[in-house]
């Protein structure tokens, strides 16, 4: 990217990426090539803001992503904190620091990444600021959203009574992380993965947000605390608990596992449940609901093709998160969170 | 900060920096600590949003700035992005990517100056996020803002018959950096700077968006385009006339020199107007404006202690930047833009 100065730079990345016709029915009046950008608000919502930072060899490695894959992510974790709030994701800002050596087509397939999410969710990407760095690859996406006044889904909302679900299959990113770091081969070169392990490389490359699942919990009144699985099922639900001042009691036994998450752990002869309690970046919702309300809850969730599983229940009785191990006894939950090099870097 | 994990770490940093009622009358509903932000909008205004990032030997050095001149700084650049668009700026977000090595007492200095600048301007800082790098401190920081609807002052809206404008005194910034650069001293061991010189310090380190001047210019319905001097008079000037498919034609005896500038330059035996034209981040405002509603707009600026200067017109005959130089010859404006660290570096 030497030879491009910083204008030419941005146009070579972000032109005709969407068209006029998308950003004006995304609101946006001023986008690219301003001091700002400008958007419409929708009258009786509020604004939801929200920005994650990925760092190479911090958050990902050549071994560990494509790069069309950083970009991906880094609008999807984004919008993932959307979804936990109940929100419908809209605008995403993009800084990027590049280092000089870095190839235009690297950047580029990163960008690809940025506005494939970006499309598939319907965010409009209006902004940004790209500079050179003589240090690592970093890229932080700002993403804004709206929620309905009032009813953003927080994480200090659960009571005792309540029933703990979560969505999809959490451990799985994790796993494929560990995965591929095993493998230690340049992502330009990874083989083709066996049908059974795919979906966890899928699952740490390229998350899907679920922010269908956040607007039918918000819609559906019954939902209580909600956070999305980007630190760890456990870390995630210690926030709960915290932030509520109540006691979380997971059962192990009642976690959905992933046949590719139990394929893995055959074939490692590793335990599911620690990729399941302390893998981050899932990018699920594990959150609380009232009791009466979670069958028509998991009813409309079954209907739009999302899993969603009761996995243990709200306490008054203490504050802080215990689980049910696979015998059945009751025990205290670690409270550590995720680190993505924790075993192999 | 290697000893703190990152919650504690931001807890360090950010906790009891704005109070609530700050917040709350900042109209912030959830602030730092859940997924999100959720934060109030004012009905009849769009929203405006901006993002910069500061990386450490790109944007600064130790010898160029202090820590807290670091934080001030990005949150000052964002807030001039707002006053360029006749916004006011709300709301911050805070990504920060630290080295190891960096110790907890500059990150707190840091934060002290984005505090400091945030306070000022009555922006709410209400989210961000801090990683760890293996390269240079990288500080991104994104802003919303507001702005009634459909009056955003955008570069496009230059007109042949206006008048150009600048506020206060351009070139003033990239002064105090090749002051600084010429010292090549670590600044927390800077000495006390002349008080002819120390302006130009200032200007480099703790610039002052011209938000009030950017709503006096929205208010008046004189102004045409708007700009902020990021990247230095030249390169604004030729964004608001590419921007606008017409002329700017200024004259360069009557850009105004500050006293500093002057003495600064006599000092090194150089032509102010280099800086003036070429410098950037003084975080003036360059515009145009009705010739019949100058005067008055002028005066308002005047009565709020904001100096406003004619410095040009807008020509329909040619599309670029040409300026009249000291002999008043008319000669092009070359479009170059600002480079941080050109000479010396």
């Amino acid at each position: 990217m030497a030879q491009l100065d910083e204008f030419s730079l941005i146009r070579a990345l972000t032109d005709n990426r969407q068209s006029a016709a998308f950003l004006g029915a995304c609101g946006v009046r001023v986008g690219v090539g301003d001091d700002a950008a400008v958007a419409e608000t929708t009258p009786g919502r509020e604004l939801v803001l929200s920005c994650d930072t990925m760092v190479e060899d911090v958050h990902f490695k050549r071994v560990t992503m494509r790069d069309s894959d950083i970009g991906f992510k880094a609008m999807a974790s984004n919008i993932s904190d959307m979804a936990a709030m109940g929100a419908v994701p809209r605008l995403a800002l993009v800084a990027l620091s590049v280092p000089a050596a870095m190839p235009l087509e690297r950047l580029k397939a990163l960008y690809d990444g940025i506005y494939e999410c970006a499309g598939r969710y319907r965010v409009a990407v209006v902004g940004g600021d790209t500079t050179s760095t003589r240090g690592a690859l970093t890229l932080t996406v700002t993403m804004t959203g709206e929620v309905e006044k009032g009813r953003a889904l927080l994480r200090s909302a659960a009571r005792p009574g309540q029933v703990v679900f979560v969505t999809g299959y959490p451990g799985m990113s994790a796993a494929g992380l560990e995965l591929l770091l095993g493998l230690d081969c340049p992502s330009d070169r990874w083989p083709e993965f066996a049908p059974e392990l795919a979906p966890l490389v899928e699952a740490h490359c390229r998350p899907l947000p679920q922010v269908e699942a956040g607007r039918l919990l918000l819609a559906s009144g019954n939902c209580g605390a909600l956070n999305d699985i980007s630190d760890g099922l456990a870390s995630e639900a210690w926030e709960i608990a915290e932030a509520s001042g109540c006691g979380l009691l997971l059962d192990s036994r009642r976690i959905p596992v992933h046949g590719s998450l139990r394929a893995y752990a055959a074939l490692t002869g590793k335990d599911p449940l620690d990729w399941m309690f302390y893998g981050g970046e899932d990018y699920q919702l594990i959150g609380t609901a009232d009791r009466k309300g979670f069958a028509s809850l998991s009813e409309a969730l079954g209907k739009a093709g999302i899993p969603v599983r009761e996995i243990g229940t709200v306490s008054g009785s203490f504050v802080g998160v215990r689980a049910l191990d696979g015998g059945g006894r009751d025990v205290p939950l670690a409270k550590k969170g995720y680190n993505h090099f924790r075993e192999v870097d």
